[in-house]
């Protein structure tokens, strides 16, 4: 057994080191590698089929409010993104440039996309003219460039996977809607899905969007106390419009700018779900997006009957749906649950010469590690029932542990102390002055993450200098 | 009804100017729109639904032969393009170059990758060390650049999506039969759900692709006569892995070089679809990829009942699977008709207050315009019959014409005979010599599209030089 363990010891305790412990699991999970280009890293097998299952659960929302999907070009003439001051003073410092095309010179330098804001303002300068062509709900899956300095796996690397709504509305109460509507899709998608549960709100004009109106967000928490913003929705009024000249007819011939909107999430969704859910044996995955549901794993396979029985159920398994793969490796059944178990296979199912005898196997759960014995001939109906359990309780547990990470701070005192002592949110109300934001960063290293939409009073003052407060704020340390 | 005829007066007639009457189908049926980004064009949703319905079917194939999807950097640095020196060269004159990195220039320059051989090499280098780990059947779905200068749509632009599949094998024996596994999958995809039947073949040298030992092609035919390649699949031999070092130990513990393919298949497909398929009034698509398979188009919609029958109906071909939308928009029935016809609406059902009394619909197949009278409570059985019956007869007439436009040519004067005057293939042996590719592409402009696999014999001498014939090859026009 001693070498069976070898799998587990090779990452570093949670305890001992979480950003190691994360690394550890990221490489040994076999969901990245590292790559030959600076920054950028590789999404394995295992890694993108996650990241497919996330595609699918989430398109189908999306188009369930009818966005449709579209595809823009990836690069962006320098003269373009210059439009909106505020969006190039704000991504201008980060991207990549193209100044060469084939063996000549470019007239023009394009950036590879950090975002498509212009790119869509751009089209819908000439889709929209009448109050008939709008609203326009466009989305597209496409990965994006920001020159970052200091990359992690999945959290921020210089080139990632996401999909990027852009929308154009003819009202601003219509813009407003769907901004919102987004937001709560992805808060959805996140608990129903994903099983994290999120604090919902909006950022302050500090931590919004480079040209937006108002930036929502929602931010999830991670084991180590941090959050991470984990989905944004952002309105832009008719900002954009007006730098772009996108106007159109109304039903009175009158001509107006549109509203608009843009919502993304990116892979960094995969390092919440390793960072809320993980624990010292690897990776837990919510059965709805793990690659593998269940992992059919034979004892004394050489033993007559045992790998006819395990391809048995294996096929009982894939017949009713589930993700399921059997491992009649070479190697010992103890390194194959370590395995199963760093992998976030959602359950396995044991079967040797023993239980066959007695007509049963052991499923054993991957969050709990309960073992159950089941009769052979109920283990689909089984198995489907602990996908559905497992999906619940992780979301149960992650929420539980979330609600005891908020922490209400009524003064600087009691702030300070909380983000020294206590992980997790700290509830405190702000003046709106963003020198309180600054000192509180350079004080703490907390941020603000969100007014919350549920606004409430839990002092009088601002938290950080005392004068008059006017919101609810959550702050944390946050990746 | 002059007024609904517009639509169709829009774009060009095939026989007047097929290259026109192509490009106002792609814009005229709102597949695609062009962009600022010179040589670059954007996916509208009707366009990318196409490429989606592809993108799930192709999937589903390739997963079923144990591909598994990944995804690698868009970037590649110089020195990792260079290793290879026939690659290299291929590529180096077309590619698009990064020079900065945010406001710093790069101590490396990047390319936006034309294609990821070298980048699979690299990963494998590090992934590959027994033959436990063999093999290594990879695919991903991406863009990819190469700075062409003169564009079309779908067919040829700066930026194209594609999947291209990496393989890393034992054996020769075993690169081999994948290679030929997926240019067949990609010729029965093309059959059954694309209904464009093609010739299957290898490429002359002269044609392979840069740094391979055998390119495999699929050529399909267009209704002006001209061929396309729509598909290839590259053995690489162990030239990338001598190249880029890619040993594992085999089972005697003796050091070996992997042995590599690579196949891939892009957004031309939709160019193939539209013509092949396509007609005077526009787009005809597969049932298998019509974004919208049926569209309810409600006569009279102001009579009582009307609206709500239309509604009935299209909820029943809703609840059986079909792809089907409702226009209850304020646009004349003709119009309607004609809209529909040009984005390829595989089956269209005309509801009025005659056709309500006596119970029934109209339904009207796009491809033969043929009308059938079914029972109301029927239509959803009959629109699932006519998409089986149109996949099938589009491809039956696809597969007549293709088999109609082949000629063989025996010597010189037929050969530029049958150029001048029949569109489509010509089958004539050929030497093997490239000078008479050369000539042949200098005076007729046609080139050799592929030798079939199944070769025989109907000359003893080359159709060009008159040299004794070592092969048969498909020549053509081509895209």
């Amino acid at each position: 057994m001693a070498n069976d363990k070898k799998l587990v010891e090779s990452i570093t305790s949670m305890d001992e080191d979480f950003a190691q412990w994360y690394t550890d699991v990221c490489v040994k999970a076999e969901l990245m590698s590292y790559s030959s280009v600076k920054g950028c890293m590789i999404f394995k097998p295992h890694g993108y089929a996650i990241w497919e299952n996330i595609q699918r659960e989430m398109d189908a929302r999306f188009k369930a409010t009818g966005v449709e999907n579209v595809y823009m070009p990836m690069f962006i003439p320098e003269s373009l993104l210059q439009k909106e001051k505020d969006h190039v003073e704000g991504f201008a410092p980060e991207v990549a440039w193209v100044t060469h095309g084939g063996l000549e010179p470019l007239q023009e330098r394009l950036v590879v996309r950090p975002t498509s804001e212009t790119l869509f303002c751009d089209f819908y300068k000439d889709e929209v003219h009448s109050y008939r062509d709008l609203p326009k709900v466009y989305n597209q899956w496409c990965s994006v460039v920001r020159w970052e300095k200091e990359t992690r796996p999945f959290l921020r690397s210089r080139e990632f996977l996401w999909q990027e709504g852009h929308t154009a509305h003819a009202t601003a109460q219509e813009a407003e809607e769907r901004t919102v509507q987004m937001l709560n899709l992805y808060a959805d998608f996140c608990a129903e899905v994903l099983a994290i549960p999120v604090v919902k709100g909006r950022k302050t004009d500090k931590e919004k969007f480079a040209g937006a109106e108002a930036t929502y967000t929602i931010e999830s928490l991670m084991k180590d106390g941090k959050a991470l913003q984990s989905g944004t929705s952002h309105n832009f009024g008719d900002g954009f419009a007006k730098a772009f000249g996108i106007q159109y007819t109304d039903k009175d011939n009158k001509l107006s700018y549109v509203h608009q909107t843009s919502w993304g999430t990116t892979t960094r969704l995969i390092g919440a779900v390793i960072m809320v859910h993980g624990d010292e044996s690897g990776l837990v995955l919510p059965p709805k997006i793990a690659p593998v549901q269940v992992m059919v794993i034979p004892i004394q396979q050489k033993k007559e009957g045992v790998l006819d029985t395990a391809n048995n159920i294996f096929e009982d398994l894939k017949a009713c749906g589930l993700r399921t793969r059997l491992d009649d490796s070479d190697k010992s059944p103890g390194w194959k649950f370590s395995e199963a178990e760093m992998r976030g296979v959602a359950v396995r199912v044991e079967i040797g010469p023993k239980d066959m005898e007695a007509g049963q196997c052991v499923l054993v759960r991957r969050d709990t590690r309960e073992k159950i014995v089941c009769p052979i001939s109920e283990v689909a109906s089984k198995a489907q029932e602990l996908m559905d359990a497992m999906q619940h309780d992780m979301l149960e547990r992650a929420t539980e542990y979330l609600n005891n990470h908020i922490t209400d701070a009524h003064d600087y005192d009691e702030f300070k102390e909380a983000v020294a002592t206590k992980p997790g949110f700290i509830r405190g109300m702000w003046c709106e002055d963003e020198a309180c934001e600054i000192k509180i960063k350079e004080d703490t290293t907390a941020t603000s993450r969100c007014m919350p939409f549920e606004q409430e009073s839990i002092s009088d003052v601002c938290v950080c200098c005392g004068k008059p407060a006017k919101k609810l704020v959550y702050w944390g340390k946050a990746y």
